[in-house]
């Protein structure tokens, strides 16, 4: 991408389904360099991360201890980042120790509590270092989010379709819940009645919650996910869409985050700060 | 569209909305004739029809006397075909009435009893004359339906989505409704579950009956009259949608059933029948 | 809407289609008063526009009258505003008279070439009046091109679908074109190739233009205007779609226009510019 | 699934993408039973099937051999049958050679050439032996394409859309064509104009072929393989949408095809004629 010298990056938990993809997008990356592969999963060891995760050898073995790789990426020219796909028990440990080492992490994995999340601020800002936490690496669903707040100024009628494999044990889906929640936030109520309604057959209309923004969640086999937001006006409709086929597609998130955490100061919470 | 004499046609209720489509519709096709025009709204009465439903003169007063007008039908050399979309009140009445004269009666009024329906198709068998009363004149409709029908022999999964201007008070929708207890005549239970699905908001998963067959209802302004069904299986889904935009929708199966009257020689019930 | 006395307003062209769009949704703002219509039909003359319009009486006659009409508009507490949907021809006209009579312009007359615009802003700029000049009020329209050229900065590849009618003559449509336009603007060549293509059929992939944007145009009858914007990146779609029922749909951005037009001081192009 | 003995089937071409999935979807189905797995492919001689399709040890070599493997589906009780993924260079031979040992071929291999068909068609005629030739297997493609049959008799207006990942050189689709086939073959002439079109931007409007039907290509990655045909008449659009995310999906046509050749007693080509 350009002529500075790459990012030098480690990933912890590289043999885990998301470690793996990260494994293979950054070492196509230009910008960038992996430096190591961290995994406690004792099937893996010392194997080549590279054959691992299906992209031919990279002469990179996949390690048990995170410090002895983070040490790695301090003795390159520029600033080293972590990307953390581990484990709720043990993340906020990798985090803390990343920043001790000087090594910005990029978090992916969830559970972090709010406190733990607080007290990782607090530790980033003391050492002055960036840190990424984000918790849904889509760029195409963080775009479909601000449009959807951007749309929700101008329209006062909007329903949520969310749809996934029949695998999906909750509904409504976290993602569309934290959508309706960002709408939500504008402090209107939406959808005012124009008529009364009634329901022949309990749940038609879906669930009501945050502001009365309607959710509506479909589950079959052949779906994947995908999440639909339906704003309505007189005379018009407009809908914004994102469909999920494949793991790879948070890649660019991932890769965005790895670029954006060099250039912070502080810990952020979610992509759609960095976008 | 041949060589044929064209069908006399009167139309019962020719100053409501539907009555107007059909008069235009009527009057538009080649292979009919405009024979008389009823309706007992006071204001329209002696005015011509053709100016009322905003065709252009048609030289065709709207009159109130219904047998007068079957008269005039008799009159003709071929069949004659009364289209009646009037009221729940007087419905039963009229086909009684054209049957007696011997005018086929093509029903589109709602509101008839199962018990009214019955009498009905005895009085015609009796008379050996045609009728056709048709819940739903769109062809679409009735096209996804039996697709729906078909697929359903082949797919376990699937869910509705209906979707319709916000001024709809009941959800379901008649129709998605009626698309759900087809498929659940099939005598199959559908969707079994993968996981135990859990509702964190009330409604999600929108309303279950007929076999298990889940039907979403969304409401805004700028929707019309829409149907989606969709089947999924490993690996794929299949869906059929329905859009309405317009009661000029419901023509092309009010002139179809215009035509097939007149080859009848029983009460027929529903547009799927005579596709 | 406030406390503050409603906008007097005047419709040029008001027994227009779009014109009588305006009379309603104008009579119905709590916000504004209808003070005058001016139309150049001689059947309307001295008609009631509310009746002209089918919104019941307004006691306000169309008059042939611009200069007088506008004089009216002068003599209330608070701004007045012209909304202008007439003809080509006179457009440039209308614009210049209600400027020199200190009403504001809000012109949804198509056809004013860049020499009069150019020579109207200068003329705005003089007399410190606001002016808008609005191609597009449909307000789903611009915030779909908003959040499409923001999209764009993260993904690199994207197709345009529109569908109309089968009565519009030309493909692409202007909209369509004008969004891949804007798209183009950011610089970058878009859909670089994965593999050679051949087209078995000319026209399969569509049209190509602007930076490389393929544009696919539908024409069928039951369609009315939609607008389908897809991004495309490894395991995602993320998809903005517009669709148009009703004339109606434009309203809110007249409305829009009309209150910002009152807080400009100079000549403004365009809907996503007050937005 | 039924008390009778279960089928036994042969794979061959049993290492290859499609032959994988396969193996998967005969050794899960209650009502077969694997019997062998053939495949020329070095690498993989010797290994057991179910390791290298990914489903657990299965206990059956994937061996080099098809006729001995075919030997051994003759010993058992019921008719056994032989799935054939293999190559356009092998296949006729492949298919006279299970008639010769009479196991009856289910056969996806592409690349048959029509006298080669007619060649095994009288083959199995004279070994009254049933055998089946599937382009697709998809089994909600095919219905799909039923139901676009069912709906040309009624809508005269159509157009296709057909979405892949940019990784497919050639448009439009295989599929999109063959479904504009067979909607041609009713020998009307489609999308009768309403206007005179012009296109502005060459291609705009999609390629024209098969009795006037329009299809579109849209590429872009992220896509799959989705195919849309959208009928359109006044008032009314009906569409039908098919999405593929895997080759799973295929599984269920091949079983059903396994199940069906058993009661043939010729030749049959094509899906549809078994559904």
């Amino acid at each position: 991408m350009t002529n500075a010298s790459p990012i030098p990056v480690v990933v912890n938990g590289a043999a885990g389904k998301m470690g793996r993809e990260v494994i293979k997008a950054v070492s196509q990356a230009d910008d960038m360099t992996l430096i190591g592969a961290v995994d406690h999963n004792p099937n893996y060891m010392g194997q080549d991360v590279g054959e691992v995760a299906g992209c031919g050898e990279l002469e990179i073995p996949i390690l048990n201890d995170l410090q002895a790789t983070l040490v790695m990426a301090t003795q390159e020219k520029v600033q080293g980042v972590m990307v953390d796909f581990t484990h709720p028990d043990s993340v906020y440990e990798n985090v803390r120790t990343a920043i001790a080492y000087g090594v910005r992490p990029v978090v992916g994995t969830t559970g972090l509590s709010s406190d733990q999340i607080k007290d990782l601020g607090e530790f980033a800002e003391k050492a002055s270092t960036g840190a990424l936490i984000i918790p849904n690496f889509s760029i195409g669903m963080v775009l479909l989010q601000q449009a959807a707040i951007q749309a929700s100024h101008y329209f006062d009628h909007v329903e949520i379709i969310e749809l996934h494999h029949n695998q999906k044990a909750d509904a409504p889906s976290g993602t569309a819940i934290q959508t309706a929640q960002q709408l939500a936030g504008l402090g209107k109520t939406y959808n005012p009645a124009k008529v009364e309604e009634t329901e022949k057959l309990a749940g038609a209309r879906g669930s009501v919650a945050n502001d009365n923004i309607r959710i509506h969640s479909v589950r079959l086999p052949g779906l994947i996910a995908h999440q639909e937001v339906i704003f309505g006006a007189t005379g018009q409709i407009y809908t914004l869409r994102h469909d999920t086929s494949d793991r790879s597609c948070y890649m660019p998130g991932v890769l965005l985050a790895i670029r954006q955490v060099t250039q912070l100061k502080s810990l952020v919470y979610g992509l759609d700060k960095i976008l």
